[in-house]
């Protein structure tokens, strides 16, 4: 793509003045219809260093409304987002309904730059070129729309790009000697660019390679590009037409069983239940410290039926934890920034630091069981939220990340038993809603829900694992303890 | 404070068992009724190096709902945190109403470690002791329940312990040189930890020092505390009885008048205009990076009658600003997060960082202008917030940024013009809305708001700029080469 990039291409200043006002104007009213039709947009502008990123967006927002984009101005990662996989911090970014996020430079720069040392780089890179296409690919079905530009210039104009800037006393401090080993490596770096582009070059999320020798031509290329995408992809999105999928490769994990095998003799006795819990608590927390100096995250999902003892489970196993370390997330429907974001986004936001762990209480999977179930999406949306759920967890599992799913199960009848009890001790009423009965009157529907789910995200490297839980002791027992050898393997 | 704390209490594991479960019972109770009365909660625990306070907080939390708490674990600032004043971190994590932040660690171990080290530290952390004050006063009085816990152990007892986790295989690693350091110095904090105490025992955020050598009596008397602090406030904030006001201290600011006088003539030629514009633009982009190599931050604040130019006044001011650089804050209603806090901390949270300029399109002034004209807050509020607005702007100038405030001021007959032009102008008319038009039957209303704001926020060190701006290309070229001048003299 850069290739055939023609390098020549200049417009004069007379052109550049009569054809850039009706272009920013068309670019307001854009805006405004984003806005209004609460569609996102995701515009990229990346390219090689002193190419004209800044300048190219100086003149883009010029007359943007500032209340409706953001401007994210991506360099090396701060704190947070070092213990963090790579597109954390860009999933951390993306736009609300109907705002614009511009990123100056992007996961595209940082993939370059963060993944291309050392030996095996070339594998590290198709990884990263993997997660970038994903990322697009998940915002875009939820009706993203993506503008990718890269400026384009040659190394002799680099070269002098970067001179002009370093003898200027104003700039001179932003020109570094890493500026100055990139320029040095620039044809090393082209052809890793070139298939960069290509391998992302999709139909959701397409490049567009701009000569960005001369600036108004940049711009008003920019101009136009933006404009154009806008104008194709904003009637896609209002009126979509039946689509096969836009994925345009296969990811097909392994299925695995989910796990059911627990060697737990009966508990009948309250002591060994407390001593075999307390056992599995004091293993944690040694674990955890171990975990924590290992760097190693673990995400743990407790899904389940009503009343099946999530909360007293999740108790039981942070007892021992050091609070600093770990921290609940319990997810209930979400607030109105969430319900602005595609549906992955809180979830993400909220994955352990490496060496922490973060318990999900309810999780993504509620996708594809109350959102399927209550309609609160569509068909599509939760069918393929399976793929796209596979896919995070696979991610974060290639990261690093230890990840555990239990599905606490409770029989119907243990189910009234306890909502019935709740209704009665005047501590447990606050447990109960109405939204609990509802439930169990579709508890067919769920269970139909449960079955897919489990067919088709119990994956070999994150597999669901039941718990049985019309007995507590035996449930918190057989979590706790699968938790701690599971931690134990991630040491290993 | 810590003199008189008795280090000899012990609570026997007996004892313990028959108090502490009642104790959790009645705080889960409470956590739903703060819940439900949508109130703020703060808690923190500080105190000595390996004092227990991760071992207290372990067990604060072990029976509250994860819903409807947060634990902030307070170490070292992170990259973005180091860019801003030492409160904006803590501002950042308040509570949202009804929930509770729990803080291991908290604002006063920072003041501590973070401003006590060369010679005029005694200075710095006197400031910071005051905006400490006024950071617990402004929350206290905006509703938040403050409960602060000291665990105070000797010296002897600190060395025990520090040995202990030194020892400890899985634990070796939480002791560095720094808390060895600090150890040896235990005498020398004793008495300024004493004065800090002391200096923010507030009666509306008061300290509860605990003696805690012994780990059941520590727990204990921290449930105590927060229970019977929470008891007694919670009915406080419910029923509030006519009180004086809680501050403690004055504060009286120098006002001066409004700055009016600029010395422009007529600007009678486009191209008159267009030349002072440009080179104010051409002076704020160099400006700009001197700015951004020194360090300084600049806030610029724009607030006037609806058509008075804002909008177009901002676009001129970006024109050649470095996007990156800079970003505008533009102020609409609130949305539910932001209902949720107080009313500055959006505008907190908003704060440039060292070298960045943040211009905000509308401000903190919304609540003595449009909150106070329609009723949006009470009267102690709006009355209550000319100190709240002076205090933080001056902490804001001590940490070193600098601060603009402009007014743009037209007259009816010319927003009546602006109006209508808006109106009949299809690129214009989503400029205009009904409330814009309600707004102008207030005007004598917003006068009134408008000459007190004035009167009682134009400070030495913050003063008001009016910018006359019935004449558009006299109001840009006024305001601009206003910002271009002050910007010159941060650097001077």
């Amino acid at each position: 793509m850069l290739k055939k990039c023609d390098l020549s291409k200049k417009t004069d200043d007379k052109t550049f003045a009569d054809k850039i006002a009706p272009l920013q104007e068309r670019l307001g009213e854009l805006q405004r219809q984003l806005r209004d039709e609460r569609i996102p947009v995701i515009i990229v502008i990346d390219g090689w260093n002193a190419s004209g990123i800044t300048m190219t967006i100086q003149e883009l927002i010029r007359f943007l409304d500032p209340r409706g984009f953001t401007l994210a101005s991506i360099g090396k990662p701060a704190d947070e987002e070092q213990k963090h996989p790579l597109m954390w911090r860009f999933w951390n970014r993306i736009p609300a309904a109907g705002r614009i996020a511009i990123f100056a430079r992007s996961w595209y720069s940082r993939a370059l730059a963060e993944e291309t040392d050392g030996p095996g780089w070339e594998k590290r890179v198709d990884r990263a070129i993997c997660s970038i296409n994903r990322f697009e690919r998940n915002l875009s079905d939820d009706g993203t729309i993506f503008i990718k530009i890269f400026l384009h210039i040659s190394k002799k104009e680099q070269k002098k790009r970067l001179l002009d800037r370093e003898t200027n006393p104003l700039t001179s401090w932003m020109i570094t000697k890493g500026d100055w080993d990139f320029h040095r490596d620039y044809d090393a770096y082209l052809p890793v660019i070139e298939e960069f582009l290509k391998k992302t070059d999709t139909p959701y999320a397409p490049w567009t390679v701009v000569g960005a020798t001369d600036a108004n031509y940049t711009v008003l290329t920019t101009y136009s590009t933006v404009i154009a995408t806008l104008e194709k992809n904003i009637p896609l999105i209002l009126h979509p037409k039946k689509q096969g999928t836009k994925t345009k490769f296969r990811f097909s994990p392994e299925i695995v069983p989910v796990v059911r095998r627990f060697a737990a003799p009966d508990l009948r006795e309250k002591k060994e239940y407390e001593a075999r819990v307390a056992a599995a608590q004091k293993k944690m927390r040694d674990l955890q410290y171990l975990l924590y100096k290992r760097n190693i995250p673990l995400a743990i999902v407790f899904e389940g039926r009503d009343a099946a003892g999530k909360g007293g489970t999740i108790m039981r196993l942070t007892h021992d934890l050091n609070p600093r370390g770990y921290s609940v997330m319990p997810v209930a429907v979400p607030n109105d920034d969430e319900k602005e974001h595609q549906y992955l986004w809180r979830f993400i936001r909220n994955y352990p630091a490496v060496g922490h762990i973060t318990i999900y209480d309810r999780s993504w999977y509620g996708r594809v069981l109350v959102e399927r179930v209550d309609g609160l999406c569509t068909k599509p949306e939760w069918k393929r939220a399976y793929t796209e759920i596979n896919e995070m967890e696979e991610e974060f599992r290639n990261w690093g990340g230890g990840l555990l799913k239990f599905w606490l199960e409770v029989s119907p009848d243990e189910q009234l038993k306890r909502f019935t009890q709740r209704e009665t001790d005047p501590h447990k009423q606050w447990k109960i809603t109405e939204d609990d009965w509802k439930n169990r009157e579709k508890w067919d529907l769920y269970g139909e829900a449960i079955d897919e789910m489990f067919a088709k995200t119990s994956t070999k490297y994150a597999p669901w694992t039941v718990i049985e839980s019309d007995d507590k002791w035996y449930a918190r027992t057989k979590t706790l303890e699968t938790v701690a050898a599971y931690a134990q393997t991630l040491l290993e």
